[in-house]
């Protein structure tokens, strides 16, 4: 195998066989490949593309470069699920114990927040005691005796791409479709799922920024999952505003909580609800999305979701006193932003609401960044909503020190009110690899 | 300095300022830009370009990651020659001592061979005794003694260029227009030169295979060197055929030995006659080209310029006595081949023949590679030259232990005798800054 050999084979167009690429990711996990030919490589395919054939074999290369999980200890249909990462998409935190609740073991192994979007495992550490970091042992077990558990990936599934992220990260390289469907499928088998419930964000507030784009990446990701054994229930769904009304860390836990008690965001609730039931389906408890849909709701309102919630939260260390009780997110940094006319929320820019949240400390620009799980905001009106000039619109979660005005004059002018009584689409499409 | 915002900007296609590329060069220069993000950045340089002021900073940024050589106590117009590299290039080996026994001062660093081309210090360095490493303090007073000195690159010019070049050989990104020109560039204006004389090739066996590339890569280099007050004199020039009859180290010794004694191989003496007279107007010997190469032919029919070839050998520590007396290449280890039909040479495939050199050991794949400067191959037919069945068409001169005969043959094969005879061009362009 020579990498330099197969780096302008790519440049030049040409199409890798399955051998030069599995040669490539084994070079490159066992350190024969350094990161500068890797690097090389990723910005020729950034621009070259890569065939649905080499997007395969790079998926089963990354898939295969560590042990795969095991899972067949816990009985049932195991379902997955991931998102591509949004602003305000607590999605995960409301549909796993919905799912939960509904009989279908969940497995769930989650990343941390990255730019502007946020991450799982980020969101359940702003829970205090709440422990990410298990064994596996110790993850399967909590799976068999509690339904669920929600933990943080290990580096040891998928090196390859654990490796491979971090350089792309670093080296203008992320925003490549084929790389995008790879690290997210290859990550997924190793995962050792049955199934996996897909949710492809499309807009200003994520990496795809247009239909067509994120539709090619479901249907890149469906195949992949499909040639793996894998079933695939995928959404391309809406990113252009956020989907939840919290952005930050703490804060989206106590909307989930919000959701999981029959309250919450319309938008998140809405697709919580339909996430939840593709995952009740994809896990054999129920015949169609519809009835899956069903049942996901049947579990919001007799509690038993929010119970199932409560319940992984104990089992992983966690105090779960507070809920129904007091929001998780401490109320004394809170700094109220009001209305300056009438009308209706126009628009809601995610990215520069994002972005204030960062730099209040609640994101990471750099992995290895600390966070501070506390800060966030709240959407108290969502778009499309009638507003009244002094109403509140929105509140920011600081803390001491930080410039509370000038952040909350940006938040303001990310809330767009005028005249229009805007539509705002949720979901764009759905795929099921079982019915293709 | 964001380095993973300039790979970005120039993968989306934008243009980055001076300070930008000057950040980004001092960093990777200082280590703070590690490899693997120089050359994702080469790769987005290879697929979207650089303007002509990015390339002109890139270019002085290069050249100041050094200190630039101070020629000052050399009198006269200091001349410098670069060719970009080809089989049988032989050129400097015979115009370096013409220009010096016309009385330019030629103070030449020149490179090792990589791939199938050709390195003048290897060639210099199959002399028994010469000394290709000099201080910097004994090239300038060789120069200033003997008005000549050959010597290898000293790593600590162009420091920055030292490293991107490695770089881009093991990342796929050598064939880039503005990386190639600002690295040749850049050295020149490092090496301390009042002009320069250069040999664009072009075809089968160049970096630049058509002549659109040559012509735009001349261009950028003579634009390059005019902005950093260097006058400029460029020629593209063929390599579809190789230029000389010898390929490989010692045997291009013995025929530059040969030009200066007025014999040769037809096109590398016709080539070096001109661009020899280019070298001796630039320094200020010759009013125009023609005058120059008038001079050149002078010195060649005088001895002159031999006897200089000798003066720098003796300079240098070599061993000059063999000239004029007995080839430098050993003919223990010659294998001729004959033709196997009448008619004319039609063609002579460069690449295929540098190749059987590089087998032989002749040459290096990579820069740590071993050369066996002994080993080459050498025509006895140019180009369109008339052939009868079983006449000498050419020798290789191997060494015991290789399969001469597969050698042989692969040769041959180089070399197609049919009935056409064909017309090859030597000099397509020509362009001089100052006339500009």
């Amino acid at each position: 195998m020579n990498a330099e050999r197969l780096i302008e084979k790519k440049r030049d167009g040409g199409v890798l066989t399955a051998e030069e690429i599995r040669g490539l990711i084994e070079g490159y996990t066992a350190g024969d490949v350094p990161d500068y030919q890797m690097a090389a490589w990723c910005m020729a395919v950034y621009f070259q593309g890569l065939t649905a054939a080499e997007t395969a074999a790079l998926t089963r290369a990354m898939a295969a470069s560590g042990p795969r999980a095991d899972l067949s200890s816990i009985p049932g249909v195991k379902v997955d699920k991931h998102s591509t990462g949004g602003v305000g998409d607590t999605v995960t935190l409301v549909t796993a114990p919905i799912a939960a609740a509904a009989g279908v073991p969940i497995a769930k192994l989650s990343g941390r927040s990255l730019g502007f979007t946020g991450g799982t495992v980020d969101k359940l550490s702003a829970i205090p005691g709440y422990r990410t970091a298990l064994s596996f042992e110790e993850f399967i077990r909590q799976v068999r005796e509690h339904g669920i558990a929600m933990a943080g990936q290990s580096a040891e599934l998928c090196p390859a791409d654990a490796l491979l992220y971090a350089l792309r990260d670093a080296t203008g390289t992320v925003e490549s479709l084929p790389l995008i469907a790879s690290s997210v499928m290859s990550k997924k088998i190793a995962a050792g799922a049955d199934a996996v419930v897909l949710d492809v964000k499309c807009g200003r507030g994520a990496f795809m920024k247009n239909r067509k784009a994120a539709e090619a990446l479901m249907e890149e990701m469906t195949a992949l999952g499909t040639a793996a054994g894998i079933r695939v229930i995928a959404f391309v769904t809406d990113m252009e505003i956020p989907l939840g009304c919290a952005i930050g860390n703490s804060v989206e836990v106590d909307e989930a909580v919000e959701v999981l008690s029959g309250g919450g965001g319309q938008r998140l609730a809405a697709l919580s609800k339909t996430i939840a039931g593709a995952m009740i389906c994809a896990g054999e408890k129920a015949e169609t999305l519809a009835e899956g849909r069903r049942i996901a709701e049947a579990m919001i309102e007799s509690g038993r979701a929010l119970d199932k919630l409560k319940e992984c939260i104990a089992a992983q260390g966690g105090d779960a006193s507070w809920i129904g009780v007091r929001p998780l997110t401490p109320q004394d940094g809170a700094y109220d932003v009001y209305a300056g006319a009438d009308g209706y929320v126009e628009d809601i820019r995610p990215v520069e609401l994002a972005r204030v949240v960062m730099d209040m400390g609640g994101g990471r620009e750099k992995k290895e960044d600390d966070v501070d799980l506390t800060v966030g905001l709240r959407l108290w009106k969502e778009a499309g909503a009638p507003v009244a000039k002094g109403e509140k619109i929105l509140t920011l979660y600081g803390r001491d020190g930080l410039p509370m005005e000038a952040l909350a004059r940006r938040a303001a002018a990310a809330v767009r009110i005028g005249p229009e009584r805007n539509v705002f689409p949720l979901i764009y499409r759905m795929a099921d690899s079982r019915e293709a």
